[in-house]
């Protein structure tokens, strides 16, 4: 008999057709001889919804922390009590937990909280009784008993967390994709679902666009070491193994080509290349809370450089209003350019780290195919260009070829 | 400073303007100098969804019990969410509870769970704090941390019982009339609003039909002594205090008339009279879960007698079919009979315990009027009568005016 929990998103339970659905498959799981944790977020729309509600009942101001986490609180309390009773339809038996009431603890930082302790003594015996346990993803309770969410990819932290703290034989996370693939199937056709992947890969493919799951959720299944299956909840395809890195892995030098539109690019010319430059220009950006990701500085000609670097276009407007005010201080002759309609191609794959010419194969797939390279970037197991948005998905493809990836 | 207990009912917290109206109206009642606790309901439309979603998902049997009450606390939770932000965009400060949260304790019986204790210190330490608290309405917690709710009726009996726990100076109960009228207004227009009644005049207009609250609610004040006014939330209008019975209302002999429509009369006649035989009529009905009124049995003559009961014409079939099981137990010429289309009319007042000629007074005026009376039945402080429902509006009006209740 195998631990297993299981984590259904908001698309998987949006109506109760698909709630159903999902007890079908969690009764199944059961059925099989298994012990089933099962987490689910709020339905589809739900949370879109009491958003909503919030911002008219507050217009003049965002709402307070703590009353957002209580009224979001219930988008996942109403999928547990569906769920349970959906299973209990079907002739199994379910009980739901809250997070409170499954003993995740946490700090209070509302909107956004941070798991601090799970002490899973009521989940061990709700199924040492024969339940089927429904737990209510995105959310905890803070010491002195006050309501936190746990903010973006809250549902997938909560299952691979109550799997490391129960000590689960496996953790599937359910989505709407059969599982991870070498590139976005809609713009390389031949694009194949991966079958293992090691954490640290699918860190870097999530961080360059592959957005199947929240990067601070593989970071901590690699933490506390929790395998996971990223599975397509409405079909029984088989999905894609996320574990600690194996000796086999090694072998294959890329793992997949990841694509993230929409950048943009901020350069800043002139600057005086003295110490404290750099720090000042990110300093003035992390205040203006814009998230980067490449940086370039070129190297210095008689005490003048240039920096580079990218980020999402959206926070492009609010990265030029912060450097403004300090380009000034940056040298006397500084200037700021900045681009977008640009994005970025990554190659990733921990078998690169052994393999030289990695890079060398990906500039000459873009370069047969007359695709100029704006930017480089590259980390032990990931090649990233920035390319004309344009020619993006055309990138992929030559990319994903050259590295054998069709095959 | 005093300290005010309000309770908000699902109309008037059924849209996010009117949460802002609601909000408002607690800001300006701490704002005049009083601590304030406001219960609120599930908005209006919210607790039906969720009871439709519930048998979408279990339509085979009903939903766990268990699982419904995790299920419709939802509704109360995101109504104290949103009050509180909205109290908090105004400029005040508020903070929401849950049920669990404010200490209220609970049995386990499901959808149906009896507040066993409160302990107020979340409450009191809030409110200590300067913060309007925000309490949902229809909720508790067991012991062992489950969720409960109190079933019909229960928002009202939160905002009485927490008013008895934290020794409120008073309670408000608003809602979507002004008050307690002396008849429904709909149907006398000359009705008038009463300032003041006594606990056991409200629960006798309660139970013949002018359904302001449960009765449940107002037993429980009377038990407690917790002073309470029924106000309306649409405007300032003074509503109606319901108190202890003091000397001075005894003057008022007839408090107001109740009316009850979709009445329904089964008689059994020709029963045998002997012991039991009543006992197994009404033991059959309850087995049945009908929910019966007046009981009528007349005089023996030759050791045959008839029962007449009445209940609310949706119950008619489910008698019918329980007691024709029995019927040959009743007796060797026992028949069934069952009249629908008639209805109640009540008065009530706690003055006509040393009054005689209220009942003759009644009877008087509907004979004046032409109107039949079916059935009577009497307490210490009612008089009801059954007429055809096609007359009961005609008995209301001229029982008002025989009773001075129009002045």
């Amino acid at each position: 008999m195998a631990l297993i929990v299981q984590k259904y998103g908001g698309t998987s339970v949006g109506t109760t057709e698909r709630i159903r659905n999902c007890a079908r498959r969690i009764l199944e799981t059961q059925r099989a001889g298994n012990q089933v944790v099962a987490v689910v977020s709020a339905m589809s729309g739900v949370t879109d919804n009491l958003i909503r509600l919030a911002s008219e009942v507050s217009p003049e101001q965002d709402p307070s922390e703590r009353e957002m986490d209580v009224l979001l609180a219930t988008g996942e309390q109403t999928t547990i009590a569906l769920t349970a009773m959906a299973i209990n339809a079907l002739g199994g038996k379910a009980v739901s937990l809250t997070g409170a009431q499954a003993g995740i603890s946490t700090d209070g930082v509302h909107t956004r909280a941070r798991i601090v302790n799970i002490t899973p003594d009521a989940v061990r015996k709700m199924l040492d009784e024969g339940n089927i346990v429904m737990l209510a993803g995105f959310q905890g309770e803070t010491a002195s008993g006050e309501i936190t969410t746990l903010g973006r990819g809250g549902s997938d932290l909560t299952a691979i967390a109550m799997a490391a703290a129960i000590k689960a034989d496996l953790c599937q996370i359910f989505t709407d994709v059969d599982g991870v693939y070498t590139c976005d199937p809609r713009v390389v056709k031949t694009a194949k679902k991966i079958p293992e992947i090691c954490y640290e890969e699918m860190l870097e493919m999530a961080s360059s666009g592959s957005k199947v799951m929240q990067n601070r959720s593989v970071e901590f299944a690699n933490k506390f070491g929790v395998r996971f299956e990223v599975r397509n909840s409405m079909n029984h395809n088989p999905g894609t193994l996320v574990k600690e890195e194996t000796p086999g892995m090694e072998s294959v030098v890329v793992r997949g080509v990841s694509l993230e539109r929409n950048q943009a690019k901020v350069t800043i010319d002139d600057v005086a290349d003295r110490p404290g430059i750099s720090a000042a220009i990110f300093d003035a950006i992390a205040h203006a809370n814009v998230m980067i990701d490449m940086i370039v500085q070129n190297v210095s000609f008689d005490g003048i450089t240039d920096i580079s670097f990218t980020l999402s276009a959206a926070d492009l407007p609010k990265a030029e209003t912060a450097l403004k005010k300090i380009l000034p201080e940056l040298g006397e002759k500084a200037q700021l350019r900045t681009t977008s309609g640009i994005a970025k191609v990554s190659v990733v794959g921990i078998g690169m780290r052994s393999h030289s010419g990695v890079a060398a194969t990906m500039f000459r797939a873009l370069a047969d195919a007359k695709i100029n390279i704006q930017m480089i970037s590259t980390s032990e197991i990931k090649t990233a260009v920035i390319v004309q948005e344009s020619e993006i998905e055309n990138a992929a493809r030559v990319v994903h070829t050259a590295f054998g990836l069709d095959a």
